[in-house]
């Protein structure tokens, strides 16, 4: 039998920063990672493999960080946890006693189970598995017309990067928009003209049927009857939390089927944390349990659980997720931080929101310089910053941290207004006219005018 | 004799942005900007006057922002304050009465008065005078041999773009090294390394003696005897804040030349206010009275007046400058924000620093990736950040105001460390290995191995 004084299952993103921030606390302990894949990829760039990188090797973690790190790496699959005994064991019978357990599990593909004709040859989904992504982008460069189900951010990133290799691609959503989970309506509208303006089509507000073939897919048909020709489908209808071993060992899973979790990550086992797509969220403004999945969010999670392995800091603690997404669609940063309008007033908020529109360099007249604008949603009766939204270039990406940070930091619109910022000729927007703060004063005047 | 609600003397950004905010704030009022020129440059675009651009009126504050936030633009120049009176007199003799003023006449450069040989021909400085500019620009495109004097930001960004004009560049700087105030000699020396590989030929810690020429200047010589050829000599050399008008009005100036001014940007006079390089700037942190000019302070400072002018606010203070800034040099990002850690032990605080290095996409193979280096700079006592600095690819002039916003917010190191952020692989570093998560961990390791 093995034996270590941590264990982590899974070697994504979560589990290895888990492992590495742990072992940095803790460097007297000893650690292991047990992967099932001998390579994980970068979840996130997944699908950049289908269009601006090369090949799938150009997007994977290397195992050298895990070996830097002082964590031991073992290429096996846990098969069952015994709490009690504290021990696992894997597919060839090997036995692990721990100390402490992580469980990064993370997510699989969820594939509609109503959905007629998901078995048919050529319908993909897209999971976190090097040899099938392999497979998958061979396939694809066979195929010509491509229809994508869901208009989340992975649907409209594998839309984005596979017509740029000049696939006639259809994205289909259920919703009014796309993007709808992250965005307003506003900002949707913005991110499916660029997507139309690149040649996908879009059939936004349109249930799929059943998938048609004939051992191998050969259309999708719509609800409204419509068929829409097709050499593959991708199913990106949404990722369920990877549980299976968690619940089979008797751990508690939530009402969203995640890993029910502490803000130490600690599950209801003081020795077992869970971390990542597995593990439970819940939002840092609504409170509510959600079912969102972000490796950013995963990674500070892990970061969590690592400093909180022996012995618990009030210091650290996971306050529940603000949300912060960034994708670039067709070149354009789209960007968001916080609640949605539309969800803030779901909730019961009462919320103004407002924006700005300006440029993300100054003078204009500078090459490269792309519009920004910045939306800002705010608590009328308290005026804490709820939420927040960018597009523009690339610094969008950084700019949404600087909205992020704003949440997490509980600001109000007024201290937004007078916060101090850096601007320079060639990376900012203009300080007589920065977006975030013009956003800011727009939403005040309609605070003032509502009085 | 005029009458105006509130008179703005300088158009410049501070002031335009003081009557702009102003004005929607106090939209019953009536606003007036005086300023002696008759287009106001904009301040940080012009040492891109003289390689990026192709030529000034592209670095123009167009005069339709200040008509369209209903602020009237007078072309005159303001002689005489009379505080009491409450009417200023202009050089045609025009007479206009107010019921609040708001300074703004910001700086002009500084030329060291023990310096022989400034009057000689082609020795120029950098005002904010589009006239004075266009004719540097003009007698620049004539010369070879350029002699920059001072390696501050101007000084170093003006080098950098004479050069891409195939111009020869010698820069000099009686420090040891260019860039001193903002940053630390890790960061200077990483700077300099990029000037020198672009051909600018740099002598840091060197003196200048005396500036030579028969009419028109043809060498620097150095205190150490060496004798540099110079067609032209740029004397960036810092700036005074331009206070004659408020001085001879009265109006208290500060022991650094700058007008005296509280957290609303009031003068001792109530209904008299300045903003931008003319006013007071205290340091954040140190709490020290600072000669420091940035844009992006002014312009928060304008914003600060121009809501307080009709009514005081204690949501709307200024509470010291974190003095955030951000160049490029070569293409490269160098930012920084709060102190350096030079500034923060000769100032008596126990600090630690670290760094980390990484990138700003993810994976690396993506193409435009360029490396990230963010260092943090922490009070022991406290944990509280008191500084940071980056240098990266353009997204690092957003990322510095991450981490001015962390500053503003007194943050301690211990919620960077569980701070939550967005990363996406084309826009930002990767979520396990975001470069200002691990400098914070790097922070803390020291901290940690301290005890």
């Amino acid at each position: 039998m093995k034996s270590v004084d941590v264990l982590v299952i899974g070697g994504s993103a979560a589990g290895i920063v888990a492992a590495s921030t742990g072992k940095a606390f803790y460097p007297s302990k000893s650690f292991m990672i047990v992967r099932r894949e001998r390579e994980a990829v970068v979840p996130c760039g997944i699908p950049y493999i289908y269009g601006t990188l090369d090949s799938i090797s150009q997007n994977v973690i290397p195992n050298a960080h895990i070996e830097q790190a002082g964590v031991e790496l073992f290429i096996n699959e846990v098969t069952a946890i015994d709490k009690s005994a504290k021990v696992v064991t894997t597919a060839d019978g090997t036995e692990i006693a721990f100390d402490k357990l992580v469980i990064a599990t993370g997510s699989m593909p969820r594939v509609p189970s109503w959905l007629k004709g998901t078995g048919l040859g050529n319908v993909f989904t897209i999971p976190k598995d090097r040899d099938y992504l392999e497979n998958l982008r061979l396939k694809l460069e066979q195929c010509t017309n491509i229809v994508i189900i869901g208009g989340g951010f992975i649907g409209v990133e594998m839309a984005d990067e596979l017509r740029k290799k000049g696939k006639r691609i259809t994205l289909v959503e259920v919703m009014p928009h796309v993007l709808n989970a992250a965005f307003d309506d506003d900002l949707s509208v913005k991110a499916e003209k660029i997507l139309a303006d690149n040649g996908v089509v879009l059939r936004t507000g349109e249930k799929v049927g059943e998938l048609i073939g004939d051992g191998v897919v050969s259309g999708v048909l719509l609800e409204n009857g419509e068929l829409l020709d097709a050499d593959a489908v991708i199913l990106a209808t949404g990722y369920a939390p990877n549980v299976d071993l968690a619940r089979n060992a008797g751990i508690k899973i939530n009402e969203l089927g995640a890993i029910r979790v502490d803000e130490y990550m600690r599950t209801e086992d003081k020795n077992i944390f869970a971390v990542g797509d597995c593990a439970e969220k819940f939002s840092f403004i609504t409170r509510i349990v959600k079912g969102l999945m972000l490796a950013a969010t995963a990674c500070s999670e892990a970061r969590i659980a690592g400093m909180n392995l022996y012995g618990l800091s009030r210091l650290r603690t996971f306050s529940g997720t603000i949300s912060i997404f960034s994708t670039a669609i067709g070149g354009t940063t789209f960007a968001a931080a916080g609640v949605t309008e539309h969800l803030a007033l779901d909730r019961g908020f009462d919320v103004i929101s407002a924006s700005a529109e300006g440029i993300d360099k100054h003078p204009k007249s500078l090459p490269g310089t792309s519009s920004q604008f910045v939306k800002l949603i705010v608590n009328r009766e308290s005026g804490l910053v709820l939420g927040g939204a960018v597009v523009g270039g690339v610094s969008a990406g950084e700019l949404i941290n600087v909205i992020g940070v704003i949440i997490e930091n509980k600001m109000t619109i007024h201290e937004v207004l007078t916060l101090q910022i850096g601007t320079h000729p060639l990376l900012t927007g203009p300080p007589t006219g920065y977006p975030l703060i013009k956003a800011a004063e727009a939403v005040i005047k309609k605070l003032r005018s509502s009085h």
